[in-house]
């Protein structure tokens, strides 16, 4: 079953944006009164009936609808970009999928990537959300200057910075799934000790990811996977 | 540090193949008398200084050798290869980086690629174990026949299948660290049920890889992390 996203839904009915729509009716070759499931992406799971097909607009009928709410806590992987497109790609699609919906993405002192295409990566995600069959859009941020990262991140008191010394504890021994997490994940070149210390002034605990080197993208799904398994077993 | 591979080492000297040699010299730009390190992709971190670059050959004397023996149990990953080619070699590069030694890629009823270029993987697994720092070179293996598949894994004594069917128990709680495991995982379209029964009968336990539905690629990535994870803390 195909899942699609839509901002455009009232009580009764609802609209399919252009790249939805093409996928609809030149893809799955659906046609008036079949039927289609849609999310709001706000925990909203749509069975919708196609009343009209025109040539930049999908109209469907509600016919059912169910809540999911949100799950009490939640993680977030706060990332800095590789300088490969594909690998950046990669990491926020495989994200998304295990099931993240916050991803922060930061430049530090060793960042190789200046620029992020937001927007592209803001459709990989929701089409990884689609994909994996989830009703909640992933939010991505870019920050551009590390210190004021730590401004925006609140709400998450389980706080974890993983870096190469070699001398940490495992992050898995250390995860605490009833709360929101977040793990920092530096450039190839690592943090400097400078953006290190500054982390612990914010109360970030340095942390190890296992016994061999990964990349920074690896490093990110990695971190992802025990994270969500952690919180989805509780 | 750069970690180069070969197989051509003896007691006193060793030799760079003819591709390691180019990123050695064009990339690293090493010269006579500079050292670098080499693994035999069987335990050993070797330091060796330069003593000869020719065209395509480049000799180095061993000045000191380490071994790190074999962990005691290992883990494997068993997957139906994607339709695509990129998705197929970035599970290959993340598996490996993670830690997993053995991948068996097979062929069932629904696998809709019907050949892998094994030369190409096996390359990209070589590159990985560099990049990762490990020692042993990872095996992967193209199995054509899905019920041959269950003749070969003799020493795998934790099994496990994830399919798609939502009732079954999260693999995290399942897995003994003290084991061999291995995961097997499906194509796009799921297995068989006739080939779910044939591994159940072949001491395979179905699992689930949480609530949200992976890619087949992305379910590689996640379990090799769990399985490593475990193991690696044990």
């Amino acid at each position: 079953v195909f899942l699609f996203y839509s901002n455009q839904i009232d009580e009764a009915e609802g609209k399919l944006s252009e790249e939805e729509l093409h996928h609809c009716i030149h893809v799955l070759r659906k046609k008036e009164q079949e039927i289609i499931h849609v999310t709001d992406g706000e925990g909203s799971l749509i069975v919708g009936k196609i009343i009209q097909i025109k040539k930049s607009e999908l109209k469907f009928e509600i016919i059912e609808r169910q809540f999911k709410p949100k799950r009490s806590t939640h993680n977030a992987i706060a990332l800095s970009p590789p300088k490969s497109s594909d690998r950046l790609e990669f990491f926020i699609e495989k994200t998304i999928e295990i099931g993240i919906n916050h991803i922060l993405l930061f430049e530090s002192k060793r960042t190789e990537r200046s620029r992020v295409n937001l927007g592209r990566l803001e459709k990989i995600a929701t089409s990884a959300m689609k994909q994996s069959k989830q009703l909640y859009l992933p939010k991505i941020e870019y920050i551009t200057d590390f210190k004021s990262f730590f401004k925006g991140i609140g709400s998450y008191d389980g706080r974890f910075i993983a870096h190469l010394n070699g001398m940490e504890k495992h992050v898995f021994g250390l995860i605490q799934p009833t709360k929101n997490n977040i793990v920092l994940i530096g450039p190839e070149g690592d943090f400097t000790q400078e953006e290190v210390d500054f982390a612990i002034e914010n109360n970030f605990q340095p942390v190890s990811l296992g016994s061999t080197i990964l990349r920074t993208e690896t490093a990110g799904i990695y971190c992802a996977t025990l994270l969500e398994t952690l919180s989805q077993n509780l």
